[in-house]
């Protein structure tokens, strides 16, 4: 072939980009599990990102700096592979999808993302009876699965399971988690019984920071496993699917057929390597400041920051009745502090724990809270 | 709600990325149908949009510059509404699924690229049986259309035909389009008789630019267009598909369940805001300069560049047995023009016009094309 | 046409086939909910039907017989029209199916035969999400049901409920009803939400028997109603789903693309028309006798005839240890009387009614139980 | 179990239905596959099954007559197993998609009858593209076949083929065989490709008759094949799928799945097991029988009778512009022979054979068209 290739063409003169550091931003931040993004943070860290490691083009999603994402979550899970989606609903369904295959039915949470809020997608477009346990709770145990798996088998009519997906921490739920133990009995049952089983790990690092059993362990137990990279990891949209080899392979062909074959997702696989590196280790950090300074806070008067059984990175927050909360906020937000309360006569709300906190030392915030509770006291 | 909007957040010191303006490049390149894009330059395009526009964020793909371009296109197309897609085959798709309705059958080319080139994805996740026609030829008549339509309504189990796509220009045939007289007589008996029609115009300004019909003028013979954000617009991926609002209303939510609702399209919107900037004006006079070359380069012996029967911007090249072809291309690319010639024993192959013929005069052009023909012949 | 229709075509010399007529059978049968068949009986009743109605031939399940059927069915129901079903497992999907519309989520009782013994037919071949309530339980409440479809609508892709079925009696639930009040609370329910009803009545007449309330009282409060022709009514296999005109119009299409389109369903048709003469009066005589029968037997020493909550047409029984089980139904089989005990080691049975009951008088059937319990006793 | 099964119950004293023989039908009819059907002619011979065989009754079409019917097809066809289906529709759909397995794209000719007249099934219920070659004509060959096949694997989205089914004789193609050297071909080919072959032999035993190859010889070169029960085997409704172990073992649970497991289907297969008996020799003297005649007529003048390139049991009768067609028509039926010609004024049309042809002896039919053809010239 006489030609070049298109996608990797360069300027015929080279051009720099040079930029000024910005200050570093102060603001921590109780709400979302990530760091806050905009158009111009990242633009700045995808220059970064070609000075210091250079940009690889994929071709519709294969290859270059997608494919160094893939293998990059795949290490860090000690999985075998890993395939890029657009979304993490595409990850979902496609891994239950696969999972099933000629078993077309799937167990999930009733409180899951994939049976509340993906438009029925798995039953629209795969066939597949998610059957959903544990109603209004955050997980079901191995024995309600027991119960369900062999009814199924019982029927008049043979629908054997297929595939389970546990979601952890659970959205719905204040980001409660699945116990440890619980899992590993749900898979240790579905391996037996050869039934797929599925990690909806969108926060997966959130799970770990707080139970302190690392996101490879949680891996471990699981067939496959979905984490995103845009909640927490800076990409502005995109996540991983880890699994085997055998499982990964010719995935893509799905992806493509379900349109989640971008022309070119090199800005997002670029935004998440950068996000990847050190995070696990920052965000364990940023949770033990937090319970430091939780603890500290439970000390004053008129605030109480309490823990959810099996809770993540998320905590409820109650303020005495004798606070001005507008002012509360507005005095935290002086100091770059920033809060969320919801409506404003409620008095419970939450926090959430993400690696801004490490953007100000605990003493600080500390001082920070406790003026703030001083001042808006009625 | 006390909270800071997390999308939006400004670092708290402005900071600048100057660039340095990069030599316009000279390069013309007959591969491809738009400008070759490599992350640099995107990037640099991000940064010009940030200082003349600003970014405006999109949340899962609704609103900000999502919207900007989607009302950009809906303008320039003359129609009502349309919605950002993430692909060109989640657009077809989509289209296809919703304008069918209850009738779960379409009728398409057999040579296009949703029935070739999708993985079934039609069939799979939708349950439409799409019936394609034409066999191994760019287009089929309007007659071939009305046979399969009263055939449909006539077998022993009543199947009524929901929609009808054209794909136009063809890539599987050359570039080649549908002659817009057909193409009216099989919308205007769509019509009548209550199918669904949309065009699949990945490539619909190639088409305006070779007949002189307006990208307008086709798309209102349709109920919806799709068009690609990146194949010549200058996106790194991402399509628009247009309609009525009625039809439009809404469609985000099968994107959502597709898997196709990014957390963030913002780059895509930006990149697509500026490449389409004049661009239809930039494109004919590409394929005005691109004939009156080919045109010259026809008085020369040794090379001869033909038209397809209803081509677009691909046109067919001969060369002759007495020419080296290395040396040939290698003296074309010397002088910054790019030609692709498949396997060298081949005398014919393609050369396909976009906008970057117009990086360089058409004097200038002809004289490289006189001279590697000159010092190449044997 | 120069032609002889095929189907109605005679011998030429016409043929008497006489039978003797049997001694009527004299066995009670307390299990099953129809009238013990074989080919035999049902050989005899279509020479009857033939000599006192004569056959007119259906052509792939439409006109003739088959429509007399759908006739007979939606005029017992009070409704304007009505489809035969080759299965009950049809009739329901069909109706589901139909009613969701473009609104692919419908609610079931968890306890459901569509759910738990259809092999998950709804969501596997038309790709819709039954949602299962009432975990374990014969029914669920009005309260249940507002709070998931509220659930349904809030989620971040919409999943409007298109659909709501209800079975009564519950098989998998000792034939328990629902009761009456909270039917019509969940039908008002959904007509206010346009979400469509469905009735999954295959024994609606053992339900009307039981608790006095008309069938077509029961019809009145949903849109389609589902009732069996074989569990009963005497034919081999079939169904009957009845709804308004629009409802049923064209709905043997989809019949025929399921595969369902028997080439001729006469001998079913004809022998659902026999069975159903006089049925629904003959069945409440038969429970009236029952009722009179178990409480007369409540009166004697080492049985008891119990009812369950909201039951129909089955009856749990209790025997007492001191009685010889195998000698007990020995004595009773003796006297044309049948009951099944399941494991002899277990106490607790239940007695079927059905119209069987009405061969033998109560007096006969009450003398035949007491030598029975007497004869049998340790 | 301390019980009576149901279905087996005989009623307490046996009852004779003795019955006189009719007179044997004379007529002799020249439309339709097989003999006429009266439900009187269906009672009378399931009365004779019933002394001659008797019946054994099925449970939701599983043992019994109908376990007999299948395994009287799987010997005659020389397959391992046989699963009974309710329609053709049904049997071609299921074949088609278990074959498919995880590769859902299938090939079939555009005029069969599962893709012009079933309602889109296959597309719309199992998701699987149905690709249709030769258009209009009765059948493709294996060179358009390998083009297509090599095609779909070259697309940019893996679509590979699964199954292939072939349709012979065709019906909507007057009844035209596919060569058997083509099939060989053709089934050779996809062997080697692990493409999953079916015949849909609704009327395999017309095509054996024209072409004198056995049924176990074409089922010889299939993975499936479906033989109606109904077209010409006495059943009211009903076919047979016939396979290997491995491929029928468990199909009940889609038959049930999609509403076709009917709870009793014993006199369909009793009808069945009688209509098979001396069958194929039966009909191949019909068609021999017919072609003497055919030939005899051709002597005459005034009418012709032809032959179809790769014909079956359909032949193309012309009929001179010099008779009365109408009392050509009507003197044959005085002499029980029936023909069907369509619009009065046309002079081609249509004689199907069957075995109704036997009923009178060749030199009587020669005698009673030429007497027609005399006593009708105008």
């Amino acid at each position: 072939m006489h030609t070049i290739p298109t996608d990797t063409a360069q300027p015929t003169q080279a051009t720099r980009i040079p930029i000024e550091a910005p200050l570093p931003d102060k603001l921590v931040n109780f709400s979302g599990d990530g760091e806050p993004k905009s158009p111009r943070t990242m633009l700045q860290t995808l220059i970064e990102f070609e000075e210091e490691v250079g940009f690889e083009a994929d071709s519709y999603s294969l290859g270059g700096n997608v494919q160094r994402i893939e293998e990059k979550f795949a290490e860090m899970l000690g999985m075998e592979a890993a395939v890029f989606m657009p979304t993490g609903t595409l990850a979902n369904h496609l891994a239950v999808r696969k999972l099933c295959g000629d078993k077309p039915r799937a167990i999930v949470q009733e409180q899951s993302h994939l049976y509340q809020d993906s438009g029925d997608c798995v039953s629209r477009l795969s066939n597949i009876n998610l059957v959903p346990l544990a109603k209004d709770r955050a997980h079901f145990t191995v024995e309600e699965l027991k119960r369900v798996v062999e009814q199924s088998e019982e029927g008049r009519v043979l629908t054997p399971v297929g595939a389970l997906m546990i979601e952890s921490p659970v959205r719905r739920q204040d980001g409660k988690v699945v116990p440890f133990g619980e899992m590993q009995a749900i898979t240790d049952y579905c391996r037996e019984r050869g039934i797929g089983t599925h990690l909806d790990g969108a926060r997966l690092y959130m799970m770990s920071g707080a139970t302190g059993i690392s996101a490879k362990t949680y891996a471990s137990l699981f067939d496959t496993v979905y984490v995103s990279l845009y909640k927490y990891f800076g990409a502005p949209f995109g996540s991983v699917l880890v699994g085997t080899s055998q499982f990964c392979d010719g995935l893509y062909h799905d992806r493509r057929m379900f349109g989640g074959g971008l022309a070119s997702a090199n800005f997002a696989a670029a935004l998440a390597l950068k996000g990847v590196e050190g995070f696990e280790e920052r965000f364990n950090t940023a949770i033990k400041s937090a319970i430091t300074l939780f603890d500290k806070l439970n000390t004053l008067g008129g605030i109480h920051v309490g823990r959810f059984e099996n809770g993540s990175n998320i905590f409820p927050m109650d303020l005495s009745r004798d606070l001005d909360l507008d002012k509360f906020v507005k005095m935290l937000r002086e100091q770059s502090v920033s809060v969320s309360l919801g409506n404003p006569d409620q008095r419970r709300s939450t926090l959430r724990v993400n690696t801004t906190i490490l953007r100000q030392d605990v003493e600080t915030l500390f001082a920070t809270f406790r003026a703030a509770l001083e001042g808006s006291r009625l």
